[in-house]
């Protein structure tokens, strides 16, 4: 854990240069708006530890697959996230030279990321050869108003002597992946121009052996400069090299003047333009973006993100460091996903870093999904489903590699374009809970917006897919006189080839079940659909129903708990307690002592007992929380928000505070020790439940939206708001009251504390309720 | 499986070119010394199918670990065995036009590897351009008597013109694996030289970061001529490349005559010489064979393995087949390992081919060790257990590295200099069974020998670093009120991380057991020992028991067998002749379904029950056979051996039969497909053990040699000799009867059919027993 990050409750706040963790800082102040993005480099030269990193949404490069031992079933490639080209850099040499904070002194730092403006900024003094100093002041920002662009202002005021500026703002291709195999690059250069003022570099991912999708994509930037605000004739000399454009222009200045070097930039990529025109549109783009100019950019970029906060803030009151948490969650979220692309998903990272590779996993449907729901027009949440729809024959192919057959689908569990993507044998072929969470998120997906026609539409023909899946994947054990499931990964992935793991086991009873209801209910809507898929009623029917009446479920009678999985109770059983100087574990213990012990990396049985909750009594919720909590290390960034939301349920208050500020703060405070690695993206989500269904208790329930809120003793009051088939309520839990507001124009009903409460239209109701305490 | 090569006593006979097959036959056809060896490559150039390949004992490469996801505890290195200098290689023309049988036809073309007298030769006709037709014979062998050397005589007659031959013997280190990562060369060249028909190459591993030891090797040829038998004088032309140096000579033949080229070559490595020395012992060494001269090292040379043959020969009467595969088995494991040199091992690809790398596994103990107890000196035995006492302190680290502490030692699952580089973590830290095989080891050596003494001197060292990881790595089960070992992978590699493994856990036992007695019956001997190795005796003596006492063993009452592991009735019990088509299954199935389906790779209970035969009644191994020996799918070249005992030992004669020929003529066969990689080496004194053991019935009970022989209704007869406790004996089983001769000075008392035979010094005796049917 660290904790150099100031409190605040709207920005990122690095206080004074912390160089040795740069690399932490870059990946908390990263940029993005759904298109591009960009960690928090530094614009100038930087030789201190860096982790350079820009990248364009869907753009990825089928690395080749690295593994000791080659098994059947292998995918092909790995799809990495690429690093692209570098538009945000500018070399800066003073009196020829070159600033580096790896090298100068430096005083007055500040790097804060405004989480309310979407704006980076950051002001420094440094100190140069003979006593010369500079002071720095830059802004920068990822435009959500014009999502292919960028803009730069970086201010140079030589403080005390006057000298001559040499600006170099570059645009560079010559990136490697750090997770590349062998150093090896993935670009190639198409084209570059550099004419006065202006650039363009065009480069294409490298062709490969499988046959995916090459993308192009072309760079471009257009440079202003002031002279203490007034627009200065300059003079720009193109520089080129490999992969390398550039304009550099110098200027003579006073002590006391600021020079101002804009930048603008964009990133277009041959996913949204046609190849050939890539260049002609950047340059029309560049030219748009800097008519508009920096302030009016600026100003645009403020007032977009109002909007987004006006629908999406959690107001948390009196504890900046929980505010920090749930805003800089929110925003990183905002950052890397609007929902306004069905063919791209949120990417573990986002545009903070390129561990993990491909962009999606069942966090979208498990973590992210209800976040969208309830903040984002319903269209968002649809294109997520629609992006596994799309994917669904990929799936059936992917199934088939792997011996199914008539249309079972096996959904990747990380995946580019549908296709499998990870090589690991336990988790590729194994850790196959996450087509459940598929099927789940269809289900949520439903019951939040009401959207019945959905299952007809795409909903059935995916479920079927995943039900035929599980029906093959089970078998008959002569010996318990149930149906098993062999050889399998839970989320808790330090469980490797188990068998009869509960929560997937449940799991594939519940989407048999669903399905089959499904099916029932929509029969005659789909009935070109099933003769399409050859779908054999009787037959097909008959067997789910005989998995969902005959599933075996690891049970201990006599702590009454589910087991994790077959032989649980084989393992010593310790608590976390036991081992404070072992963690994490996953830095500290070899596999095989990971894989026997019994300490978990994430709600595993929980996330059954969190996801089915309706089928459970409170009692076995706690008894099995009680179980296993303690014996969770929580080394996924998956796995707080889970147990704050359970914790909350149960009473738990201090369980679930702490259990909130591990995934609110999780990268502010670097708890797993990776956040120079980027961010972990998916699992904001989660932080956003756990408030809104953790301490705020939401539910839908026999499709009414419910609340059973409290107020966590360390704050004041907090407020949400929420989207509900289609109504937006606002809800402020306060310490002796629940306030609720209703934006729309028809009335709108749902309970408080098992309370029914209706709200006329655009109404605004205190509830005099008493909190749960 | 294939049936191209002839059946013959002796010879390996490819008669007529299988060009498709060529990699196989070079497989097959490959020579060595112990020291160095080499695939059946040709001499000249071959454009065609073929996989390069000259190993030199000891020598390998530290290659970079290629992983998807890195996990704790994994080694830095992957230990490649080392593709070296091609020392064989003679580029010809005629007239001009390159000798290529990739383009030219071929007639009369045979290539018979002589296994009495350790000689590969060649002949062929081919046809050249303008109806040319020139005769090639060819005569190569890797020498046993000088160790270093190996020699060719390369002979080319005109048929049917006058013309230019042109020779250019040479010697190519520009070698890469096979199995490089992306391509990497790993040797740098060092120096060259050539001279009047001589020609060294020195090269050197390339330095890696992992610092393990790095290797000169000196590659060093001399050349010589004749014309129809008569030596003739020749120009030689040096010729110098990147790592290539060659001589070039031209002689004018006229039709019908012979010309014969001469190729002396020696490898010397850094191992058994000063590396300063390299090239002056390569020049002094080339002098001195070439003064021998060819015919007097092919005559030596015959005469050498025909002293081997006299000592391991297996005769079998009236079954070619059978005679060559045993005979081939004998004759590779003879070229692979010597038993000289105690800082090697026996590869499990030996000089044939480079997959696998690494040079030491479990194989050694379990498969090899008997074969050189009973047909080596008692020395070559007693190295082969010296290597694993040398490695302890590296086992010991490998533990920590793992968890462990105190003194427990987990020998590595491949090794070359101790330290573990295999990375499959299913494998790496769970494969843990390979420990107890060392300790069985020093049972298998103390039994066979009598060497009682080697406990005190080396053994219990070893042993109480396997007995203490054995009760470090066990957990007692609250459930089961048992110690139970989870999270690992039994010989049967078709399952990963298993719990409770009865193979592993029987072993486990036995060692602590083994352990105990050893340390009680030579306490006072090994005080000093305990003292140093801060054995506490009565904490550790009391913590073994209670392990030995309680450990669970999965079993089933209701078919009363042993289970493979915990859960393992949960499979669909299926039968091999259920999945026909799908064999082999790891070259048609994905990892997961192999997993959980029922089948097995190789012996696992039942190599418990081969191991521990004792322990079992035979009702009880019966059992346990007939229910898995049906679900085993052989796909090891360690499975059918052990399949021959014990059917041999049940009386399941058809099945012995069939396991024996699976197991003789795997390679020969090409049973699993994979002949082409190289020959699988170690899983050839299995071989010897399946007739040893399997048809002879062989054992040693309380200290006593006993034979329980019978003949299979395929053979006529068969015979062996058995070095036993430093006696000689032959064995010959006949149809009505069972002939034992002693060459030793002292009478021998063995059992024969439980009952106790006494054999008078240099004596011969027939026993005319009946023969069990």
């Amino acid at each position: 854990m660290k904790n150099y990050i100031k409190h605040d409750p709207w920005c990122i706040i690095e206080d004074g240069f912390y160089a040795e963790y740069n690399e932490i800082t870059e990946s908390l102040t990263s940029l993005g708006n759904g298109r591009m993005g960009q960690r928090g480099n530094f614009e100038e030269k930087f030789t201190g530890k860096t982790l350079l990193g820009n990248y364009v949404a869907g753009v990825f490069y089928p690395d080749k697959t690295r593994v000791g031992w080659w098994k059947n079933g292998y995918p092909r490639y790995f799809a990495k996230v690429l690093n692209a080209c570098n538009w945000i850099g500018i070399d800066v040499q003073i009196d020829g030279e070159t600033l580096d904070l790896g090298l100068c002194p430096v005083s007055e730092y500040s790097r804060v990321l405004n989480m309310k403006e979407g704006i980076l900024e950051r002001t420094f003094v440094a100190s140069l050869s003979d006593g010369k100093q500079v002071r720095v002041h830059s802004q920068r920002f990822c435009s959500i108003v014009d999502d292919e662009a960028g803009a730069i202002r970086y201010a140079i005021t030589l403080l005390n002597f006057d000298g001559k500026i040499t600006l170099t703002p570059y645009l560079d291709g010559d990136i490697s992946n750090k997770d590349s195999n062998y150093g090896e690059k993935f670009w190639d250069e198409i084209r570059k121009e550099t004419a006065f003022g202006e650039a363009y570099l065009e480069m294409r991912t490298k062709d490969t052996p499988f046959k995916t999708e090459l993308f192009n994509v072309c760079t471009g930037m257009k440079i202003d400069l002031t002279l203490n605000g007034e627009p200065v004739d300059f003079q720009s000399k193109p520089v080129k090299a490999e992969k390398f454009v550039a304009c550099k222009v110098e200027i003579e200045a006073k002590a006391g003047e600021e020079v101002a070097l804009y930048k603008y930039a964009v990133n277009l990529a041959s996913l949204n333009h046609p190849t050939d025109r890539l260049l002609a549109n950047a340059k029309a783009y560049v030219e748009r973006i800097a008519d508009k100019g920096f302030a009016q950019m600026k100003a645009e970029q403020i007032e977009a993100w109002a909007e987004r906060w006006d629908k999406n803030d959690i107001v948390i009151e009196g504890d900046d460091a929980a505010q920090q948490g749930i805003r800089f969650n929110i925003f990183q979220l905002e950052q890397t996903y609007t929902g306004e692309d069905d063919r791209l998903n949120i990417g573990p990272k986002g545009f903070t870093g390129e561990k993990y590779g491909g962009s999606t996993y069942w966090d979208t449907e498990a973590y992210c999904l209800p976040f969208y729901l309830a903040t984002a027009d319903q269209k968002v949440a649809r294109n997520l489903l629609i992006y596994r729809h799309k994917h669904l024959q990929k799936a059936i192919e992917n199934a088939a590699n792997l011996g199914f057959k008539d249309g079972a689908a096996l959904y990747p569990m990380v995946t580019m374009t549908g296709e499998e993507c990870h090589n690991e044998w336990e988790i590729t072929f194994e850790e196959i809970h996450r087509n459940g969470a598929i099927a789940y998120a269809i289900y949520d997906y439903i019951r939040h917006t009401g959207d019945e026609g959905y299952l007809a539409e795409y909903g059935l023909e995916v479920l079927i897919g995943i039900a035929r899946f599980w029906a093959q994947r089970v078998n008959w054990s002569s010996d318990k006189q149930k149906y098993v499931m062999l050889g399998v990964t839970g989320p808790n992935e330090y469980e490797n080839n188990v068998n009869n793991n509960f929560y997937t086991n449940y799991l594939a009873v519940w989407c048999l079940r669903f399905t089959l209801e499904g099916i029932r209910s929509w029969k005659s809507e789909v009935s070109e659909l099933l003769q399409k898929i050859n779908f054999d009623f009787e037959v097909e029917t008959a067997k789910w129903q005989h998995i969902i009446d005959n599933m075996h479920y690891p049970y201990d009678a006599q702590r009454q708990v589910y087991l994790q999985q077959d032989g649980f109770l084989d393992k010593e059983l310790l608590t976390v307690d036991d081992i404070t100087e072992h963690r994490p574990i996953n830095q500290k213990w070899s596999w095989d002592r990971i894989l026997r012990s019994c300490f978990i990396k994430q709600a595993d049985v929980l996330q059954g007992l969190y996801f089915f909750e309706e089928d459970f009594d409170l009692d076995t919720i706690r008894r099995n929380f009680d179980f296993y909590e303690p014996m969770t290390v929580h080394e996924s960034s998956l796995s707080p928000c889970v147990h704050v939301i359970l914790a909350a349920m149960l009473g738990y208050k201090e369980k679930a505070y702490e259990m909130y500020l591990r995934t609110s703060r999780l990268d502010l405070d670097d708890y797993n020790n990776d956040t120079e690695d980027g961010l972990h993206i998916t699992s904001m989500a989660g932080t956003w439940m756990s408030v809104i269904k953790g301490f705020a208790g939401m539910r839908i329930r026999n499709g009414v939206l419910s609340f059973a809120p409290y107020l966590p003793d360390q704050w004041q009051g907090y407020s949400f708001r929420i989207t509900f088939k289609g109504q937006i309520i606002r809800v402020s839990v306060k310490p002796e009251a629940i306030e609720v507001e209703n934006f729309s124009n028809l009335p709108v009903s749902f309970a408080v504390n098992e309370n029914l409460v209706e709200l006329e239209a655009n109404g605004h109701r205190t509830l005099i309720i008493t909190v749960k305490k």
